[in-house]
């Protein structure tokens, strides 16, 4: 049995290493078509702010390791140009063909920028590769940019500001749609917006750009600009292969994480998953969902039946110390996916008031929760929270709370953990389901 | 219709406040036999540290606050010393009665000595109320003792014990159980030992104290000594009007903390609750527990009817910086509630490591996580979180599944947040979950 599996990073290579774990005498190979393996590529923005200094430090395993310590063949610069599945083998660029019992395809995606002319001029930088960071890298040390434009105030985008911004640089974001962080939520953009402007950055949304000039984008002069306006699947391989692209534009999978081809798994930024609230595909790239789908994907491609129930899109920035944390649907998501949203938003400390004035204020002690049910059910389908203190944690248990369909009044009741140091006794999470149970 | 509180701390002061945002033209009256009311008790070791300097910053409100802002009346240095059901009235130590149509008991708990002899020398001090933590910081500046002994290691005396070792004491925690944190947990104990001989102090357990010498306790000598041997519940009014008390020796309630006797509501560290993972009675005086229990009371001496659905036995302590955080059982407790336990432990980083190395480490990257499921249903019963950094968060994602009634493989697949600043892209939550599923 002879496992191939397309791409060497976060879901290719959970699916390589699950499935060695699960059958030891499976013949196991990872093309990759890049030059490096298993970089964490959610860390490039911090080596481009510099406290991570050298960007090798992002690549966890190399090919030697999956070698010799897990038995799993890992070819770099191994771009595969075509899929034949009634033949079950791919080809490479270089001719060469490669047979395969069952294939993973965990191309990923790439960063976007369809119809913005000027794209390719030397000072454009993505920061979705490794290649990418060290080239932007290298510009920064050699021209010295004072000025950058960044377009598109997603995720990356707004960790790619605060980076830029810590350099020294003047840095202007550019949203072409209403709202940030790719969620439809005018009060998280608000919010993110302020805490931009306090640190020296602006934040323009409905801003679309058209052309990048040499000297300028949209009239905001710069010497540098970042291009993170959304994400591509890397679908076309597997639409050459006749592999079914869902509604999303992403590569369609069973909750098995099966293509509509036998034997053909698809993992990752590459593919769609399950929204776990609303039940529907949906096509939400991250690094964490691309490695649950990959072990899944592994697991299924070895023999085994697993399940990937799907994600609540769960997701966390900071910019300059503030965490801006969602999961589940805004109020607005809700109603466009046909719930009948109850919101409630609540600003509350984290711990005692005596507590936080005696140990000073090195973080905020105030954080913003806001909580989103269905009038119908009672049940909970999103939240936020913004704060400098335990975002992570409070997000999690929303998202916990979604994952178990979980009623406000079950929320509210919640025995969550309480001591000064720690946590206020009535944490910000049941401040908000307290008023969340009232707004019914 | 009158409501009558016995007790203006947590639980009481929660009732009434409830109580009075359902009805507005309820007659309401706390009374409390101390002479403050509605103070952190939780706060009391910090205050003994000396980073809350001032012991009035514990005290949230006061009865003017109460009798103007909420009308509601609050009488303090006002012991009730009976309670006649059949009239509907309760008689005070100053020989006033005072009528009730419906009545709230939240007589607290006190912290326990029970055959200790020596235990009213004049160096031996509670750390229970208000006025014990007022007489023990004049005792530390008067008396400037050297060495102290802690009688018991749950949460308070370790906190006591953290507080007077930051104050330059030598200190030694004597335990009589065999463990640590009021848990059946022998790791969970060795951690805490091993945090606290880290910082300087000694932690013995099975060492029962029955005398308090006036220079030592048990040969260890000390000038000062500290009693947090448990907490005995005060149910004496109660059980003499005829109210049931419980096998675990608090007040027995029903799920809307009615008690035996219509009209009588009891609430926080005097009533019994309900544990959400067995369904059994149980005793767990907590001060948020106090505070839940002290508003459905409320809402329910109201006319309302709500629930109270019981608690996960969540806490969550610091010592030293180091948190340590339980939910649910340990297996040794879930053995003996007739659960068939199946465990994992992992240890884990909660960011990836180049982001942890190149930001230093003022706190250690690596959390502890414990999680115990049933073998039966697989479902989640129990956890436990040790580590600097984001504990509380942790510990209150396990006490949503518990709720929940979780199976481990969905807590496995929970859609987790992940972004370098705030978490590792496999949370060691996620880690525990998969190490535990293999263990079945």
């Amino acid at each position: 049995m002879a496992l191939v599996v397309i791409g060497g990073v976060a879901a290719g290579l959970s699916a390589a290493a699950r499935a060695r774990r699960l059958d030891p005498r499976l013949d196991i190979l990872v093309l990759e078509k890049g030059n490096v393996i298993s970089y964490g590529a959610c860390g490039l923005p911090f080596f481009i702010e510099g406290r991570v200094r050298d960007a090798r430090e992002l690549t966890v395993y190399t090919p030697e390791y999956f070698r010799r310590q897990r038995n799993i063949e890992v070819r770099t610069g191994a771009r595969v140009v075509s899929i034949s599945h009634s033949r079950r083998e791919v080809a490479l660029e270089s001719g060469e063909r490669v047979r395969y019992d069952k294939l993973v395809i965990a191309t990923g995606a790439r960063a976007g920028a369809a119809g913005i002319t000027g794209a390719d001029r030397p000072h454009v930088f993505r920061l979705h590769t490794y290649d990418d960071a060290v080239r932007l890298k290298a510009f920064l040390a050699e021209k010295r940019p004072k000025r950058a434009v960044v377009i598109g105030a997603g995720y990356v985008g707004v960790e790619a500001a605060d980076a830029l911004r810590r350099n020294g640089l003047a840095v202007t974001v550019l949203e072409q749609g209403p709202n940030a962080l790719l969620r439809d939520d005018p009060r998280l953009t608000a919010a993110l917006q302020k805490q931009l402007e306090r640190h020296g950055v602006e934040l323009r949304c409905g801003a679309a750009v058209a052309v990048i000039e040499p000297d300028h984008v949209a009239g905001v002069p710069c010497e540098l600009v970042i291009l993170s306006a959304g994400f591509t699947p890397n679908v076309e391989l597997a639409a050459e292969a006749g592999v079914e692209i869902g509604r999303t534009g992403a590569i369609r999978v069973d909750d098995r994480t099966e293509t509509s081809l036998r034997g053909i798994f698809a993992a990752g930024d590459c593919a769609e998953t399950f929204h776990l609230v609303s039940g529907r595909p949906a096509y939400i790239p991250l690094g964490t969902t691309a490695n649950k789908m990959g072990r899944v994907a592994g697991a299924n491609a070895a023999g085994a039946r697993e399940r990937f129930p799907g994600v609540a899109g769960t997701t966390i920035v900071g910019a300059f110390g503030m965490a801006f944390a969602v999961t589940g649907f805004s109020a607005a998501q809700a109603r466009s996916e046909g719930f009948s949203p109850v919101l409630a938003r609540v600003e509350a400390p984290v711990r005692p008031k005596y507590y936080q004035a005696a140990f000073g204020a090195p973080r905020s002690s105030l954080t913003t929760v806001e909580l989103v049910a269905d009038r119908a059910t009672r049940r909970l389908i999103g939240g936020t929270v913004i704060g400098e203190d335990g975002a992570a944690g409070r997000i999690n248990v929303i998202a916990a709370a979604l994952a178990a369909r979980m009623k406000v009044e079950d929320f509210e009741a919640l025995d969550l953990a309480y001591s000064p140091p720690f946590a206020a006794v009535w944490d910000p999470l049941l401040i908000a389901a307290q008023q969340l149970v009232k707004e019914f």
